[in-house]
């Protein structure tokens, strides 16, 4: 069942199984943060173990400690190919039930797949406008956490290959994210990007852009957006921290052909 | 990690682990029903098999045939004891992503916990309200899914072992629910409960007492009902599949010391 090109720890330990009365499995009780590695490289590594703790923070979750993950990924030993590196933590195993064992050790879990990553799509990405609206939880907002059903039936909306991403909505209209990214407009010189306090989830990438784009002196600002504004912006992008900053060719019948800010804005992110 | 008075079965197969790649580990993608087991004897058996069945529709999961479970559940040779048996399904391993393989296998688990139930406190219940709001997601409401965080959080919020449960509001103020239980309010001769076509899980024996209370020319409504109308309530009433029909004695504090029809409901729903 696990592909022969994944190699995974589980709390340390090679393995490719899971204890079955892991609260993770159970209740979606945990978090993850997903890497991109370059030639045996993960990308971003300090920032994703800081942002994976402060998730981990707001579950009530104990996060293993920076030099845990360093030691799991020594132990991993990354072949020098490029890939995918997940980090997950749970709130491990305990009594039955909802409430949270006040002796919960959390579990953790490294995997790396091998990947060749296809090439993005030279003009930009192509984008749909998915029917399922994102409820709101503000106790979970922001939070990169295994409660994903909302993407998973987002992402089973359409199987159409030139479709890149589905756009997502939150229950009162606004413009959240994509399925698997956040997403940034560029409007009369500023860089716009939805609010994340009810609902979404804020990528590592999505927090990057927008320090390295304050610190160039851009205008930055985190804000309601509706679909109209998505429509109406000189130019569209998505972000996320494996394949990094994209621009947006086309969202249903609107187009935009030619890029504005984007190719800097990348130079930004990836600087 | 797995306690000795539990027996597993996964895939039909005895084992304690779960495939690290399952996507019920990964995003929650999945469903569940807890069933209780008096000598031996799982209570509600059919039903149950199918409201999992009709949830695992709702996600697009090809559910296990009943004869699957019923095969499991042999194999399983339960004890004469009282316990808990929960059926678990999720969409199985698959490529890396949110989008559902088009292949995925669904992966079933059956667990069986030996469990002396605590008898309940003689005069009924003592709840809490919440501070953690129910998020609106049509989509899945009603639905006893993986994606459990709410109820972790809601649960995490008490340790007083006074209070028997939490009552969830949504996030327009209606009562939706307790954190592991439905609730019925009885008023003017009528059983009222929550609508749970935003939020909330549809318990198997909230089901069972709307049906057998109606076949007893009982009026019974799902309805918005706010906070005022439980505290107004002639008596209050919570069930689920393992404890049945248990009355509040107690919320906040309001204190119902007279039970007015909780003993004809709890034959209704035994019967």
């Amino acid at each position: 069942m696990i592909s022969p090109l994944r190699d995974i720890l589980v709390d340390g330990r090679p393995g490719d199984v899971f204890p079955a009365d892991d609260r993770g499995l159970l209740y979606g009780d945990g978090v993850f943060r997903t890497l991109r590695v370059d030639a045996g490289q993960p990308r971003w590594w300090d920032e994703q173990v800081a942002k994976l703790g402060r998730d981990c923070a707001s579950l009530g979750l104990v996060a293993p400690e920076p030099g845990v993950w360093l030691t799991d990924l020594q132990h991993l030993a990354l072949p020098p190919c490029n890939g995918i590196l997940k980090l997950l933590v749970t709130r491990g195993s305990g009594e039955r039930g909802y409430r949270p064992p006040p002796a919960a050790r959390t579990r953790r879990m490294m995997v790396f797949e091998a990947i060749e990553f296809s090439p993005d799509p030279p003009t930009g990405l192509t984008l749909r406008v998915c029917v399922l609206r994102l409820g709101w939880q503000p106790r979970l907002a922001g939070v990169k956490h295994l409660n994903r059903l909302e993407n998973v039936l987002a992402r089973a909306e359409w199987d159409a290959p030139e479709i890149d991403e589905g756009l997502l909505l939150d229950q009162s209209g606004k413009v959240i994210s994509g399925v698997m990214s956040n997403l940034f407009i560029w409007q009369r010189n500023r860089l716009l990007t939805p609010r994340l306090d009810r609902c979404g989830v804020a990528g590592l990438a999505r927090d990057r852009l927008m320090q390295k784009a304050l610190a160039a002196g851009i205008e930055v600002q985190e804000t309601e957006l509706d679909l109209r504004a998505v429509y109406e912006a000189e130019e569209v992008m998505l972000t996320n921290s494996v394949r990094g900053l994209r621009r947006v060719a086309r969202l249903e019948a609107q187009c935009w052909p030619d890029s504005v800010i984007s190719q800097r804005l990348m130079d930004y992110l990836n600087a």
